[in-house]
């Protein structure tokens, strides 16, 4: 049986171990920890390069496919958004913005919305978005979370959110046409914090 | 039994019609022919003056109770809502905007919200409004229309809009901090149209 590379013997010495580390750094055995962070402007095409293939789908989010990049960017970082992103290996994977949903009275409740790059699905990426926007939103005062509009047959978001702690407290029938042309439901999700 | 005074029999001269047509309007008898209209600039005194009580009361509305004019009337007005008015007399005694309420596979559904002005309630104007609005959304080709945030305890307004044909689709716990900061749910109203 072969030893765990990370595994450290009390008969190592401390160059052989400082060998082995750099050496799992450079092949990436240790290097799938996520950093996730407010945005700089300067991460704005690694954004433009996550939201670009989303958009243009258009299976999961109500915005017009062919938006522009500086359109799509406006929305992204919306006046009152506060915009993140998820980092690994020293590239963006993922990002998500957080806003009060409403004003006034509704100030209390948080809003987020969530993109992963299309070659980053699948690896834990939104689960740790939604994680830290969690508790971003506690840290803000926020006291509950609200999405408006997930994309009932976008089957993946709805159970990622269902085992993020939130409800579908509403079903908006036919309120989003799929660009099957099918008009398929949007729910309404909520979460106390 | 006194005739009502609209009632005109065959003895009765023009002359004394007419007489009577004025007074009746004169005396505001026959003034309660509502005009809807697309808003224009020379409307904002008279929107602002419906907008501020209500915003100021912070009870049917999530918009900040110290809002300011510019911003109310910013907000109202914001690009891409169609602000309309209703006038009686030559007085404006309501004002509602429609938008679409999403954009991409979204914008199949429109959005209004609707206010009276404080001295004119109970009048039926919020009714003509919807009845209005569920025609010019028809006109704009919009297939639904949706409100996301009807405050429960604004009871009149959630069965006025039930009346209207919409239905509660989701309830938002707590959504909304009353001015007596008692959490109250809010309202997803929607209807086909």
């Amino acid at each position: 049986m072969v030893a765990h590379p990370a595994q450290i013997n009390e008969n190592d010495d401390a160059a052989s171990v400082m060998q082995r580390i750099r050496k799992m750094i450079g092949t990436g055995a240790m290097s799938n920890a996520l950093t996730i962070r407010p945005a700089r402007s300067e991460d704005d095409d690694a954004i433009w390069a996550i939201l670009e293939p989303t958009f243009r789908a258009g299976e999961t989010y109500p915005i017009p496919r062919d938006i522009s990049r500086s359109e799509a960017l406006g929305y992204w970082h919306t006046p009152g958004h506060s915009v993140f992103v998820a980092e690994r290996d020293g590239r963006i994977v993922g990002t998500y913005y957080m806003k009060a949903n409403n004003r006034g009275g509704g100030a209390h409740v948080a809003n987020c919305g969530y993109m992963v790059a299309a070659g980053a699905m699948g690896g834990g990426i939104a689960r740790a978005m939604c994680t830290h926007s969690l508790d971003e939103a506690r840290a803000r005062g926020f006291t509950a979370m609200q999405f408006n509009f997930v994309i009932a047959s976008n089957e993946r978001a709805v159970k990622l959110w269902q085992a993020c702690g939130f409800e579908i407290v509403g079903t908006l029938p036919g309120a989003f046409l799929h660009p099957s042309r099918r008009a398929v439901d949007a729910y309404v999700m909520f979460r106390t914090l």
